[in-house]
Formats: structure tokens, sequence, C-alpha cells
């Protein structure tokens, strides 16, 4: 009873903020033109913005697999976070727009920098939310996966700093800057516990087992 | 059996509701130009907006841990409140658009009292519905937490009549009604009974305690 | 077991959509005057409009406290009662559009005819939906409250031919159109059984037993 | 414990962006001529992309009644075929713009192309999705009904192949396309195993038996 999964109504309303803001992606592309390829820069944002998106609901998943109480300085710090969210089609819409505007590269300077500054802002909330949660077990469940939980502080301890680079990219080389981007997205989409880590044996490699381990 | 929770469906649409105004927010948002700078009043309506509507769901969602039964009644007074969230995009769009334009007070003000009396009216109607369902605890569960539920009156008693405050101070002073509103999002934000009381030594403060006394 | 309710993501599904198309009336509202009054018709039709999809989602919600059991048939019937909800926005804004504009009288009408021919659609839908389910009992639980059921199936028999009349108003008269279809939503919104009966005693009025009579 | 349903958040994810997909679909529609047949292929579009999307929905409802476990690929497929929906509002756009533009040939062929090549990926992720899920019953329960999940691999396994013919008549016949495109759809919204196959009775015929296995 004490152990109870509190958590359900946040995660059914961060479900449906990251649904609507996902799919108000799409509202960027124009419907003028029946030859898609020729707002290829627009196409490209969306796609990346959609999986980038798609892998924040991911780790807000993963995250949430563990954490199972809330109080009040859990729900503002999921609050700013999903503003950052929210966010998300502003700078992306930007990009795409000043991206093949090879004569204001000033703009597109801006437009990096603000692309790589939300998701800066979304690293540092992400951390801070799992910090809170996990300080001294404050908010898992009595049987949390202590692996699993490890797994995601040693990703996630370097993630502020990784995007701080993606933003000093982007005022020095902005291709540098997005490349980046898109690494990182794909190393957050990979679960904590299933990356290479000192002291420790790599035949133990389990992919995905924090979705398992609760019944191991 | 009889205690078992009836609004599942209600909360559920509730935060389906909450969570597409909120993300149209961003609308608001121009991306014509990727020096985001230069729309700093739309910006700072974006957060403002967001972290109100967001802790108009913290709300929303603390009642609803008390409130376990449902009538047409209490869904009625409900949409009337979701229909005041969902317009918060309107004022919001409008203070945002005239603030920076001080040539046109009359405008400026207008803004003002659209988007206090939008508060004033969700104010209105959270304590309407929470009278409801709490007179002769009519669909509060039988092991209603009464210290909570109590909490929630003190801290709702004054509600309307602050945010009345508010709309009179934009007729003659729109940024202290502005002021007020944000330091009132931050009062509503607290748990109830974590604030200070008469009669109530502070030792016994313990924030959030809300969200845990189920298992008490 | 063989009781259990199947209709869970169906619910969760049709929400989204009600909680998405309420929300996207109040894009119709524009944001270039503060002084809201000036579109007074926008904002009429936005509160019409939203408590008519409420009261909509209230008698969803009403029908599937009885439907347990889901099959492709019940899910298409669903799925088209959705689409006229989602196209409410559209006629609500052509009425918004053209009710100020007195010197059209024939895009009034139109409008008018969209607005409650709509109307018509939803109501000939539910009852469809609400045949096809309780048909010897085809979906509903095998505990169904037979009083409920037969509520419901006393206030949804006159349903279609009642709309058929506001879509015949629109054609002579446009304000008693109107005026009927508000009347509509407001008997739609009274749980069934609570209404007055032939041939039963009105000291049985309990509103909203439905909700409560599982608990009996 | 061990056979526990792992996929609520993903379905409640997915509903949630189905819901919202779906819904953007009504932003098509314009609102300044109250004789809305003047816009009879936007409202066609409307109608067939909903349906459509709906039926997709149906789809993924289906899969997921006999998917009980996740892991990072499914969600990741997941979210890329999420990708596909969100973007159908986008050629049902340029088809409905296009199509009665007699004198633009080409024009509307690219739509075409869009809209039959959106839908063809659709049905490579859907098979995809599938396949993985059910690859040596991966992410099945211990008690998945083996008829139901043949009857699905039989009907996904000319999808591809069928879509790829919509693709192709889009090049040669437009209307060709977009009538089989329809017919696709209706076929997907049976229920896999009501379909009559070889080597078995047609006496056995039960619709929607996938539904209510569970309780056989």
């Amino acid at each position: 009873m004490n152990d109870e999964k509190e958590t359900g109504r946040l995660e059914a309303f961060s479900d449906g903020v990251f649904a609507v803001a996902i799919t108000l992606l799409v509202l960027n592309i124009k419907t003028d033109d029946a030859n898609l390829w020729n707002q290829w820069p627009t196409l490209l944002g969306f796609v990346t913005s959609f999986i980038t998106v798609g892998i924040m609901w991911l780790n807000h998943h993963r995250l949430f697999t563990h954490i199972r109480r809330i109080d009040t300085m859990l729900i503002l710090l999921n609050l700013l976070l999903l503003m950052v969210i929210v966010f998300v089609p502003v700078p992306t819409a930007l990009l795409a727009r000043f991206l093949p505007e090879a004569d204001q590269p000033n703009q597109i300077r801006m437009a990096a920098l603000a692309y790589s500054g939300t998701f800066l802002a979304m690293a540092v909330l992400f951390t801070a939310l799992w910090r809170y949660a996990t300080y001294h077990n404050r908010l898992l469940g009595k049987r949390a996966d202590i692996k699993a939980v490890q797994g995601i502080d040693r990703q996630y301890f370097f993630g502020p700093a990784l995007y701080m680079v993606c933003v000093v990219l982007a005022w020095l080389y902005v291709p540098a800057s997005l490349f980046m981007l898109l690494a990182l997205a794909i190393f957050f989409a990979l679960p904590g516990h299933a990356l290479p880590q000192r002291g420790r044996a790599p035949k133990e490699y389990r992919p995905d087992e924090e979705y398992r381990s609760s019944g191991d």
C-alpha cells in the first residue's frame, strides 16, 4: 500500500503534452506545393525534432518506471521540463527557415543557438528532476532496481556538459553542433546500463533490462 | 467497492484539455526572426501562462486526490473550469501583443483586465467545484484526509477575493496586477496545509503531506 | 474475468479526440484587438460549442459506464461519431462569422444548416452506437443497470427526430433553431432516468443515480 | 507478475498522438464561405483521411492487445510509425488542394504520390513493428492467442506490396490509386482471422473474436 505508484496522472498529463507538442511539429510544413522535396529543410527539421522529442519521451518514460512517488517540487520540475518540450517546435521552425539562406549567417547562428540551447535546458531539467527524485531514494519505490538507477545516473552525469558543448559549437560551426545533437539523441535512446562501463565485464551486457527487471 | 474511485475518465479528459491548452500557448510565438529576444513580451507571456496553467493543473490534481465520486453537477462545473483554462491563450496573446505598445494604454488596460478576469473566473470555478464536492463530504472518499481537505478549504477561502483585487489593480496600475497574479500562482502551488496557520505549531510543518497521507 | 472492461483504450482515444476538438474551438478567437466584446459572436460561439461538445463528452462517458465490451463495428461507429465531434469547430466558426452580417441572410442560413446538421449527425450516431451496443445486451456487462439503460433508451429514442426539427427550423427561422439546439443540449445533460416518465411516481426522482447505482 | 502488461504508457502516448493528428485534419477546412459544398475536395479529404487514420488506430489497438512487453527497439519503431501518422494531414491537404485543378496534372500526381507513399511507409512500419514483437514471441504474453496472431500475420504479409501497387498506380492513373487505398483501408479494418483462408471451413467465421478470445 505504501509503495503504490502515485505518478499515474502526472504521467498521463505529461504524455498528453508530449503528444501535442510532437504533433504540432507538422504545422511547420507548408502545403502550397505538391513537390515536398522543395522544402527539404523543413522536412528534415520535422524528422529530427520528432525523433528527438520522441527520445525525450522515451527517457521520461524510463525515469518514471523508477519514480513511484510525487511531491510538489517534482511536479514543478516536471512542468518546467514540459515547457521546454513544448518550446521545441519554435527553434525547429527557425532552423528550417534559415538553414537554406546561406546569405544570412547571423540568422543561422541565432537559430542554431536557440535550437542547441533548448536541448541544453532540457538536459539540465532532466538531470535536476532525476537527481531530486533519487536523492536518498526520496521518490523511488522500495524495491527500486539499483543497477538500472545507477545506469541512468552515469548516463545523465555528463548530459548538461555535453549539451553545453553543442551550444558552443553553434557559435563556432553550426553543422558540427547539429551533428552532435543527433549523436546525443541516439546516445540517450540507449538504456543507461547497456553502455560499456569501467570495471564491469562486457558479458553482462543486457539491453533494455530496466523494462524487465521488475519481474526478476 | 463502494469507495471505488469513479473519477478516472473525468481526470483523463481534463488532463487532455490541460495538455492541449498549455501546448497551444506556443503558437503565439512567431518564427520569422531567429533572434527570439526581439519578441521578449511574447516569450514572457508564454512562460508565465505555461507556469500558471501548470499550477492550475497541479491544483486540479490535488483536488481530485480527495474527490472520489462524480455526478452530473460536478462534471458541468469541471467543464466550465476547463473552458476558462482553454481560454487562457487568448488574454495571454493580447497582453504579449499590447504590453510593449506604450502609446496604447487603453489596449494594455483592456488586455490586463481580460487576463486578470480570466484568472478570477478560474478561482471562482475552482472554489465552486471544491465547495460542491466537499459539502457534507458529498463526493469525497470515506477515508478522506480531513486535515488536507481543511488545508485546501483555508487556501481557497480567499481565492476569489484575491483575484478580484487583481482585476481592480488592472484598472489602476497594470504592473501591480501582473505581479500579484504571479505571487498568487506561487501561493496556490504550495500545498494548503503547508501554509502557516493560527493555533498550530510551526514545528508540524510538513510540506506535501497530502500526497503521502494515504499511506499513513 | 469474462466481465472485464475492455473499453479502456477506446475511451482514452476518444477522450483525447474530445479534448483536442474542444480546445481547438479557441483558435477561432482573434487576438488583434484587446476589447474582446467587439467579437461577441465569436465568443458566444466558443462558449456554446464548448458547452455542447462538453455535454457530448458527458453522454459518451455515460454510455461507456454501461458498455463493457468492444468489437470492430462499435469502434467504427465510435470513429464516425468522433469525426462529427471534430467537425464542430467548422460550423461554429461559420455561424460566428456570418451571424452578425445581417445583409447576407443566405450565408447565415447555410451556416445554421451546417451547424444543426452537424448536431443531427451526432444524434444519429449516438443513437446508432447505443442501439448497436445494447441490442440483446451485446456489449453490456452482465450486471448492467437495467433501469439506467432504459432511461438512456427513452432519452435517445426521439433524439434524431428532435435534431431534424432543428435542421428544418434553420431553413425557416435561424434564431429558433439555435435556441432549440441549446435546449436540447441541456436536455441531454440530464441523466436519462432523472426525467419524468409516465407510470412512475415522481418521488422516485433520483438525479445522477447511474453514477452511483453500481454500489447499490 | 511476469506477464504483467507493460505497454500502458506507450499506448497512452500513442493514443494522444493519434488523437491530435486525427483532429488536426479539420484545420484544412476553410471557414470563409458558409456553403461547405464549394470545398467538397477538402471535405472528402477530411473524411477519407479521418477514417483511414482511425482504422490505423484500430490496427494499433489490435496489435497491442497481443503485445504485452516493450523494449527500446519497439518504442523506436512505434515512434517512427507515429511520425508517419502525424504526417498524414500534409498529403491530405495537398491532394484536396490540387485534385480539383485539372490543369495541373503534375501537381496532382505529386500529391497522389505523397499520399500513397505515406500509406506505404505506414504499412511497412506496421509490418516491421509486428514482426519485431512476434519474432519468437519476443514481446507477446505467455497466453497469446495463437490463432489471432496468425490471422494478423496473414493480413499483414502482403500489406507493403499492396501499398506499393498504390504508389505505382499514382504514377499511372490517380483515381485508381485513391480507390485502391480506400479498399485497403476497409480490408485492414476487418479482423485478420475473419478473412477467408485456405484450408479452413467458412463456418468457423467468427468476427472480432480477437477481442473476446481472452475470456475463452
